[in-house]
């Protein structure tokens, strides 16, 4: 079994000549399982895809963007096979892609950059099938390099932080932005693992991540696959972990991603984000928000204009097989927070760092960017 | 089926006289399995009431005290029972009621309150159940009177913090601190619950409470039970809420119990309750802590000296029926952490409140409920 959260299966076949059993499929990871389980879900059309992105099979904004590309290509395979008009019957899959989860940009991008190739071919009598796949591996391989770059940079910010003293420290992450969210290597776990592997980090402290676990099944999970030393906590030992009561800790960074960074720096990420940065900054922890620039939403002003997603009262229900509360009670579920870039002290994208992000500093890093 | 968390059952007996099937019992609500199913467990003698203890059958410090103190009456009436030498036995059964939890302090109080009544009656022949008894249902209902004068004393704090334009407010709670915690009505949630009946309170934001959810079990089922208007979130959503990003809060309180309150005002609470209170201050949201005396230890000064317990690790791997970590993970599990006094606006007990308290407003207050 692949654990490898996004995967293409194609055998040899010719979209207009293959039976409907040979088209290619799309394979996630059904990350809902882990660590129990890892099993996969195959998909055969953009509906499909966009089901499971709402049903959190796949998450992290980074993957669900390749994940809704891939789903394009699928429809445009299905399209071309079964031959006739395409461009609405594209247009109507790029729709219920984006409509699959509310908050994360990344989803917005790469439909874009899908729609951008369909517009190129719209004269074509069948749906560009191979060009709209040759896009979600780009978009699909670039993320991993983006991660890859990311990672250096935010390696460099923490060795900048450290002294000959104190040549390591501790860092604390949250929720899952590893290889499961993205295209490989991570966004903040990313930049973990690279200054892990420099011998700048010492331990990981994971939060577990209510409601979902991201933490606790997935981050713990990829940390154990790769001997970093880590230990999992709820979320309420946060304040106690990084005033350091328990003797041990010396955590110096909290390291997150992102689902949506505003114009001025204000970022959405998992619900806790906000809640561990206004501790961090108690406690003179500094927050490193890792994302790539398909992140950034020029079109916000600030972190006020993003939309939040709220999910199901279940969610916060029940356990397991487990009912732990009442059903009359009311549920407030909202799946992310934004955290005001006051308490953000650097921005790391695959274009370079910003500290101390504000409406300057990143509309600079975004105009450097497009010049490239 | 009684929804009393603790109730002594007895029929019409005589200690020496009776068979054992006759001899009276403790019926401890068990709290584990709330809101799910309401099931009580009856218990024999001091050993099984300790063991209800470590396996949270009943928790929230003034529960612990008091069910320690009847396990103790307990013992006394199967020694009466089973004649002979009873000194030692009260003693051992006294020490394996104080092993039971090791960070609430009114568990020590009760215990020595229950040693007093054993001292005075050393000389008899029979051990002094009757006496040991009475002692414990006193402890029983002083704990109810001083919840009643508590929540008097805590809903003119927040009347006082409230002004003609905005008569009533939200608060945030954390854990639970009701009736189910407590001889009856509550520390904090007493608070709550007198400050909501006076038309002080319009809300109250719950908190799960990782990893035991007695937010989410006990709590939102105990203001269910009451028809207060709640609302229940995770922990990570905390500086959203207090924020009120979501647009209709107003949170203006929190309010929390004590496990064991130093000297100089440092308190030990639920895991969390550092986290929450350092965002409180950070929101502009007041903290306040609801205890009787019995919960201050003046032996301590500051809240350094408190052992904090740590539970199995596998209470954050698995999730009723689900595996939610992997075994590798190293897993750090405390159950409370301590509030540095800085962060408290108001520490209310039943010999009043102490506003900003320190050293001396403690020791001022402490020094007062003394000399009554």
């Amino acid at each position: 079994m692949s654990l490898i959260p996004i995967r293409w299966l194609t055998q040899s076949y010719n979209a207009t000549g293959s039976d409907e059993d040979a088209l290619p499929r799309l394979a996630l990871l059904d990350q809902r399982l882990l660590p129990g389980e890892t099993r996969e879900i195959e998909l055969r059309d953009a509906d499909g895809v966009a089901r499971a992105i709402t049903d959190m099979v796949v998450r992290g904004a980074p993957a669900i963007g390749i994940a809704a590309a891939y789903g394009v290509a699928l429809e445009a395979v299905r399209a071309a096979h079964e031959g006739g008009a395409w461009g609405a019957r594209l247009e109507a899959a790029c729709e219920v892609l984006a409509a699959s989860r509310p908050t994360a940009v990344n989803l917005f991008w790469a439909l874009d950059r899908m729609r951008t190739v369909i517009a190129a071919h719209a004269t074509r009598e069948l749906a560009p099938h191979e060009a709209l796949l040759r896009e979600a591996v780009r978009i699909h391989e670039q993320d991993l390099e983006d991660n890859l770059r990311m990672a250096e940079f935010g390696a460099q910010v923490i060795a900048a932080s450290l002294s000959t003293d104190t040549p390591h420290c501790e860092v604390m992450t949250h929720c899952n932005t590893g290889a499961l969210a993205t295209g490989g290597h991570g966004t903040a776990l990313g930049v973990i693992r690279t200054a892990y592997a420099q011998g700048l980090i010492s331990r990981v402290h994971v939060n577990e991540t209510r409601p979902w676990w991201q933490g606790a099944r997935l981050t713990a999970w990829e940390l154990v696959q790769e001997k970093i030393p880590a230990r999992l906590a709820v979320e309420g030992a946060a304040s106690l972990i990084m005033q350091s009561r328990d003797g041990d800790g010396d955590v110096r960074w909290l390291i997150v991603g992102a689902d949506r960074i505003a114009a001025n720096g204000d970022t959405a990420n998992k619900i806790g984000t906000f809640s561990l940065a206004v501790q961090a900054r108690a406690h003179g922890v500094k927050v490193m928000v890792v994302a790539p620039l398909a992140t950034f939403d020029a079109s916000l002003d600030s972190g006020a204009a993003i939309p939040i997603e709220t999910r199901d009262a279940d969610e916060l229900r029940q356990a397991g097989n487990r009912r732990i509360a009442p059903d009359e009670i009311e549920v407030f579920n909202p799946v992310f927070d934004v955290t005001p870039h006051e308490y953000i002290d650097a921005i790391v994208t695959e274009h370079g760092v910003v500290e101390s992000p504000d409406s300057d500093s990143v509309g600079a890093l975004l105009g450097r960017a497009q010049r490239r």
